[in-house]
């Protein structure tokens, strides 16, 4: 895709898996996908202490520019989430409370951004959930041609338009249309085997038992030993 | 200036000017300024929650060592804001509870520390506003001279004596003295553009046709498809 | 140590002292231990607003798997604080609220991590104290051996078996059992002499006075001028 | 493509556009791109002072292992180019002498890895060009699953199977495959253009007549002053 | 100075002060400018080997754009060095061989920029002396204004126009063109001083003796002692 | 060790154990030392192509001030290898060209430091090897107390005075005296082992079949497919 373009119309996953995946988080999802997809630790949560689920809108930035965030809302739905990225590294603000409350007007659940924010005060005060790698109040220009609905990397993480961005005070993952469906599942799994491992913590007991690690650690050749002297041979002092 | 020195008296901006810019926040001051004067988004506010405004008294200081910090707490005066910078990259705590208490004590804004700071928790509960690189409570010495309000390099910003200091949780920003005035009038301006876009934006306009920004897309050649197929010029699938 | 291998018995500081060096914070023991076993400052708080005080049980991984802190709370006591280090840089989320809920079943104090968390909003929730060097869901393997109660390196100081471990908002600092002792005593002594400066620098004294700084600035040569111009030897505008 | 697998077959660029790409450095190339592919700075030459050309066979990794690096070199080619990446962020030296051996010894024509690498010195002295993002000895294992020829994510940069990988001592740009024609007319055109620029640079001219660039600063509202007296209306000193 | 603008005059340094100051590298200068001036040591040479020496001409640029470095060509001078400041953080590569053609044509000294360069096999191949931030062919626009010969930041430092600009190996220093002439007096008597130390350490004497560093170390309390045992008061083994 | 002190005496492993330890290079003895020991990717090689092994004089410095690193020269003997670290996170430049001309004088093998050196084309012209975390002119003071020969963190590992430090291209490790002996033969093991290796590599065999990888992927489920379309379960295009 060599020249800068916008696409109108992506295939989005199906309403229900989108409603049924909001019920699970980034550490769970991330596991059932296989440790896929998941973004970098450095993009943070803005507005702490919310969870979002939505489609990716995509977003392809000259660095210091945020023009092609701006198209973006234009071809977005509400319940999209749009994925700001950039063509080289950056942390300049290039979203701020006017972008936000145009996001908020249209429904959008989210934005994520590999570059930097400002007007955080404003964005908790809007509760507008926001993840991004800095806040800065760094200005942006409208100069730069790029791309809207292209694949693009944020966080370290290739996002097609219409993947599934899951968001929380853990950071962000990305699961591919394809795949929502066998995650929901394992998704599904997972937390239910959580579940009965958790009681039986609570209950004092531990994950080399709960887990069966103790086969993994005899394998491994990892030996117990009473003391520090003990295991290196010296006589107990 | 070559010998470490301090200077006791330095030329303040308007209090009524002070005041005034007081109403904006370090984004707009930032923009009105022509995107000048902001520190590097690594410089963070350690009390959140805060907006401060006021002249810069600062202090150069050695890597490790807080003397000069102690110093320019003597020159300065009510309402200033201390801008700490070291002659080379630096996260040790140069402030803790006990200077921000002297700080406090004398009516001082806020610091900025292009470095570390301690007692954080106290600082919180103490509701003195500090800026900084870095919690870290690694302790500082008293042991080499330095310099006492004359320019100075902070979070990338050259400071002067005098100069105005915004911050919020934005981060911060720095204006010229003798910029000020005209900073505040285009903030001004921007400010009252800004509320009539908001009002706009919040009945579900966008800013490409607020702002006009469709004119500049077709000026840098960016095109819209329905598809990507019908970008990359295949036959829909 | 060149086996991987677990020490079963390690000797604590006694308990009496703990809760006495429980009343300090982490800004204080660090001066009152000549500056010494300060984590760097990117060992941060997941959970805020805590103090915690006690021996460190030791865990040394490969990086991008957590086995070995699975087994250090096999051989932890109520009050410990397990210390999980990796032999390269990580920034994996190693702990979650699975592994915290066994945590505090077992009545431990909290785990400082030099690699990630996950789970971080539950781990809030559960109030249970962790500090590490990141938030990320990175899922963890449990396949590689390593060590539990050897020394480590955590956050850039060495961790022995049953060193006592403190940390705040401020981060984190580890002191050699033998040296305990006197830590606690010139904890003491610093934090009397403080509680006097502090109540001179309330009614408005400062630290060059309080803390017989002119002295130094003297024997250094920084002197003192009206103006910029004077210290440059320029006359006066 | 959620469980771990290895794709044997792949399609690669014809090798015709190999050879004739070959002829262009990264810069060159990226521009001819639109600017896009180019990985983040941190991928830097190992073994300086080469330039290679070659299709993509990708392995992704768990951090701390490179067991899916081992199967890469079996399903790989003479002339293609390894990208290696890790799940979470890794600088461990996931590829030694021993595996450019193997390399080497097959042909391939370089490897990139978003991680370390280890035996620098013998890498330089057998000439085998790696880019990577660390220099480490840090150990890996073999023991967890992962994925080769899959869309992987390398240096912040999208790497399919079978795209063009362009490296030398600027860094890496990725070309996919469907746009690698056109890249390379893009890069013929661009470096005619230069060769004429540079002509005229070397006589002396300068970039703002030979680009045009006056119009621009005009546009703009950039102005010329004699003095910075002048630019801020001050009376000649 | 809020308006983009050009300013074309500027005082620089006498050429006999200029070339006088060669003589002397950038540790010498930065110790006899009482470590004032240095830039962070990111700032890396990009044709190591080579020490420069000369007036700044500067230039700001919006990060991503690279129009004022074009602007700065046009009024530099022979001799000049160009420091190139980005608004907010930024690795893109705003100078390649191009544009270093136009420089070395025009017998400029050296550019120093807080950015990124490309082209690097090529800058050491013409042997036009270049430090920077990063090495990165990330394209740049020239689509927005700035400013050429105000004060800048690079590198964590202000530069005016006309300062002395001194980098080598190690990096960067900056002097102030007042400060020059005793700048130079002062690495004169530094460098003689060490000529004479240099001889003596030669013989094998130490520091400890050459610069009577014993009487510091007894005022600080620092004492010796024959072992660890000793130290800790405990009995000899 | 609360007070800061000097330790004159240490105990050294062997010099036979230190020769034929020399025989092996970083990687090497890294993983015959169960993949403990290695420094921080940070600490690279200010003078490349040196290779070096000896007994560890150890430094604890002040940050920005290297007093005790002039200590460590006047308690080492020829062979030693001091290692500097810092109480804090510092880059300063804390050897120059003066201090390794006393400690080539002395007959010391190298210094490795946690912190910056400058004069880097002198050490590279004086051939005297030293690791360090940065290249950096900023000038330390010599105020502040320390500590030689007690046990430090450099680069994220302990260094015990007397133990065995092992340095080249890759970086530095650091092997326990009492664990060098067995070290040693396992580095040996290592290398007869890796030769075997080698050569099967130099035929074009690969690892999967030389180390038996094929086993463990097996175990880990790693499934092969011809395509990516019947990894997923397409029909063939």
């Amino acid at each position: 895709m060599i020249q800068p373009c916008v696409i109108r119309k992506i295939e989005r996953p199906a309403p229900d898996l989108v409603r049924a995946l909001s019920d699970y988080g980034v550490a769970t999802i991330h596991e059932a996908y296989r440790q896929q997809g998941l973004m970098r630790p450095e993009i943070r949560p803005v507005v702490p202490g919310r969870r979002v689920c939505g489609p990716a809108v995509t977003s392809l930035n000259h660095p210091g520019d945020n023009l092609m965030l701006h198209v973006a809302i234009e071809v977005s739905q509400p319940g999209d989430i749009i994925v700001v990225a950039t063509k080289a590294p950056s942390t300049d603000g290039m979203l701020g409370e006017l972008i936000a409350t145009q996001c908020k007007a249209r429904g959008l659940s989210a934005v994520i951004l590999d570059a930097g924010v400002r007007d955080s005060a404003d964005l908790n005060a809007m509760d507008f959930p926001v993840w991004a790698r800095a806040i800065s109040a760094a200005g942006t220009s409208k100069a730069n041609p790029g791309w809207v609905n292209v694949p693009v990397v944020c966080g370290g993480v290739t996002v097609n338009p219409g993947d599934l961005v899951v968001a929380d005070d853990d950071g962000v993952v990305v699961v591919g249309r394809s795949a929502a469906a066998a995650v929901l599942e394992a998704s599904r799994a997972r937390t239910e085997k959580e579940a009965l491992s958790r009681s039986r913590y609570e209950r004092g007991e531990i994950s080399l038992d709960v887990n069966n690690l103790r086969a993994i650690l005899t394998q491994l050749g990892v030996k117990y030993f009473e003391t520090a002297d003990e295991a290196q041979g010296r006589p107990a002092k």
